[in-house]
């Protein structure tokens, strides 16, 4: 096995068969070459995150920052001899919403510039405001009955459920070949998992959550309070982010929120509950867009040139819309930069795909997977009724990554047994790049459940996890320089050899039976 | 050994005597109970803490924080039952530094809230200010031939050294045993390093940064500049800060100037270079104060009891001022907190102690150990003549603490053979709190040099390093987060003894030879 690894490796020109695989893959050897050349040596993908991040700037779903990146990834495929790209509406998301202003300090007892940004969909302050504040520790709505009365003009400064602690784990990991081999060796999970106690527990907790900070918002505002300053969590500089109201244009009113540093929220907190008087400044300017409330995706084309295969397409993707605070580096403007330079590489590679390869960046995945989601019911099917487009016939493959910016360490088969050995065949030629494992397991959180759930074959790639869970995903830090170059530049090879694999063979990848249509 | 250890830690008001050391060494076995019961678990270690940092805020040498720090410490230790009490000059040190605003964002090509803050002693912008931004990039002064006429009205941004790389390394760590062990075998270090090729180097590269620093400052204000955006390092919100001025009173004029987080700083400079035209809008505003310009220690004393040895004084110390981008949590409210709590115990304890206790909560420290170095050549001894005064006699040992907020493992001789064995016998006691390590190795960086530049036994204590080297040591992240209560007890307590045996005994505690006066 090592030597065919290392003999398809080297090999040119060569078309090997692989005997191994129930159905024989064929793997062209001087192709995966030309990609893997082009890929390594003449990578563009950081240039292509360079412009995702830094140029397009935050991507909060309906942002300016969106529409910067929309416009200028349609002229890039475009430029790189994609065809068919196009700015293509999904539906009706809601309200656009972008920062304009963003500052906040401690004012008392003593100058202190704080470190914090405007929760995504909250409203302006009334200008610059400078108060007092009053910690509210509410667990339960019974619990506010002690802050009647005690809120008005103040800011209100909610608790840090789990304040920092000395770290002595590193941030950034990888997988170490022990786990790899647990994930290939791990059964398939089921599609929907069985409903159990714990599940149903997790459930009514999360949605009494909800409500509760349904309430509370509702109090703060009808109390009279300013605005609102909370933490959800991140250390030493980092803090997570999410939306702080709907962004339908008919939401609730709620106060001006920023999200907070946990070390500047929990200063504050510890001072007025000694007693100290604290006084904040703060500013926030906030701006909606309702002109057009309408999602986006942004898809691009290398035309098949199979007479009988071009109707069949093989898509690609990630999504473009990332969380408000930063420039949503790692999620997701990896995925959509190596998926860009994933066709990028095969149009330099020269290839004649059998099948069309389409790309899609996904807009509003944030806010749950709608781009992904929507495309699927207007081109596939409908998961609720499950009637199937004639389009649902043409799939061969979705591939997705948006798993962070770590080099490609396998792929997840979401229960397909069938697409097992062929994807255990296709990578070998990809070992010496650590891209090795096969799992049947399933993973979720991101866009290819959108294909799943309609019976589609979609997949997510194993990625390496690095700093993706302790200081990136959905956090201020989530910046260009999260971005490990090598890491990248695999990932596209990895992902160009996947989707070239899939274009050009005989059959679509196999699927799994067709989910039944959910009860109406 | 480890029956001895067991016996001391159990036995209560046994006077033990151990005929390992060199000089049998009285161990209070039960004042040892007393000190450990108090400290581990009566402890007011955090609170103080809280008081040093939360409360007193950034602590700059010469600023309103530490000028609170002192009044409050003043009082605090008064209110113990400590005598003498007393915020003690030292002499002139400079002008005080405020921040009274600090506010950094990118308003094109969109905008973002940037994370910085106004170096040490560098004056306000006139107002706000929005203007486009030049990255200057030079490493002599023959560099600067390029942006002559170019920096007129401009932001002037300076490179960074070391961008941020994902980091697979943990932040923080504790010493091994075996790291310890090699510290228990190192041998001397000679407190004066032979010159060395290499050390010259490095001094006359220092030296010629020094003065290139001074030259660009010139050179960005001479141009027309109206600030500079620079960064010294860190990573995902946490950033380094230093002093982008002199605070003499006669300093030249600089621009304004804010440290910046790298990812922020990154981010500018790669717009600029791209081309795409980058606009910032900063408003710093800092206060000096020259109406006091002199340096201050706080200082207070548990007296004497013994007829003899009463006019002998055993001190402890660190330093009260800190940097000015957070609250000096590590760098030093720490050792000031845990030698605080150190006299408090012994209060609490009952102690009588033979010879006088007194704590100095040092000034101006982070500046060159001005308010030790001061207070040495004020009270024992001028180390550029080596004339004594009266009480360099009477020092019987100095123990200072300022390398972060972890506990204990041991101390540095600083080549004092003599006292190996004293130590080594006062730490049996410690090993079960983790204290085990002497070693003849120097340390270096703080207040301890003053009192051995003068032939005084003054020690630093074996600190387990955390996130001190990474975090916190002078960043804008060394907050009460970064100190874990159990760390603080933990040294509280082997100070309190140590301090207490150095009172206790026979002799103080041996000297290594006097120290040459230098060549005037």
């Amino acid at each position: 096995m090592m030597n065919k690894i290392v003999l398809l490796t080297l090999a040119g020109g060569v078309l090997l068969q692989s005997a191994q695989a129930q159905q024989s893959e064929k793997v062209d050897a001087a192709m995966l070459e030309k990609i893997k050349d082009e890929g390594l040596n003449r990578s563009k993908v950081m240039e292509t995150a360079f412009y995702l991040t830094d140029v397009s700037g935050p991507r909060l779903a309906g942002s300016d920052g969106l529409q910067r990146a929309n416009a200028w990834t349609k002229q890039q495929l475009t430029s790189w001899g994609l065809v068919n790209a196009s700015i293509e509406p999904w539906g009706t998301f809601g309200r656009g919403w972008d920062i304009e202003k963003s500052y906040v300090a401690l004012t008392a007892p003593y100058y202190h510039a704080m470190i914090g940004a405007p929760k995504a969909w909250t409203p302006s302050t009334p200008g610059t405001v400078k108060k007092q504040v009053v910690v509210v520790k509410a667990t339960a709505e019974a619990d506010l009955d002690a802050y009647k009365g005690r809120l008005r003009d103040k800011i209100v400064l909610t608790d840090v459920a789990q304040p920092p602690k000395t770290n002595f784990e590193p941030d950034a990991r990888r997988y170490t070949d022990a786990e790899l081999q647990k994930l290939t060796e791990a059964p398939a999970t089921p599609a929907t998992p069985a409903a159990s106690p714990d599940a149903e527990r997790q459930l009514a907790t999360r949605r009494a959550q909800a409500a509760l900070r349904a309430k509370l918002a509702e109090f703060y505002l009808s109390e009279g309070a300013v605005a609102v300053l909370s933490s959800r969590g991140g250390s030493e500089g980092t803090f997570f982010t999410t939306n702080g109201a709907p962004y339908a244009p008919d939401a609730k009113p709620v106060l001006p929120e920023m999200e907070m540093a946990p070390e500047d929220q929990l200063r504050l907190i510890r001072l007025a509950e000694a007693g100290i008087p604290v006084e904040i400044e703060l500013e926030t300017r906030t701006r909606f867009q309702t002109q057009d409330l309408k999602g986006y995706n942004v898809v691009a084309e290398i035309p098949g040139t199979d007479r009988k295969l071009k109707s069949e397409v093989v898509m690609l993707g990630g999504h473009l819309d990332s969380w408000h605070a930063a420039s949503g580096a790692t999620d997701n403007a990896a995925g959509c930069a190596i998926m860009m330079e994933a066709v990028r590489i095969l149009k330099a590679a020269g290839v004649q795909p059998r099948r069309t390869i389409r790309i899609a960046l996904w807009g509003e995945e944030e806010q749950g997977l709608h781009g992904s989601k929507n495309y699927v019911k207007n081109h596939f099917a409908d998961p609720a009724t499950m009637q199937l487009l004639p389009d649902h016939a043409k799939l061969a493959a979705y591939f997705n990554l948006d798993n962070g910016a770590g080099k490609i360490r396998g792929i997840y088969t979401q229960g397909n047994e069938a697409v097992v050995p062929i994807f255990t065949e296709w990578l070998k030629p990809l070992a010496s790049l650590g891209a090795t494992t096969v799992t049947k397991r399933n993973t979720g959180g991101t866009d290819h459940l959108s294909f799943d759930a309609v019976g589609l074959p979609g997949f997510q790639f194993i990625q390496d996890p690095l700093d993706y869970g302790t200081r990136t995903h959905h956090t201020n830090m989530d910046t260009y320089e999260r971005l490990p170059p090598n890491d990248l530049k695999q990932a596209a090879v990895v992902v160009a050899t996947f989707v070239y694999n899939a274009a050009m063979r005989d059959q679509k990848l196999p699927r799994k039976p067709l989910p039944a249509a959910k009860a109406q």
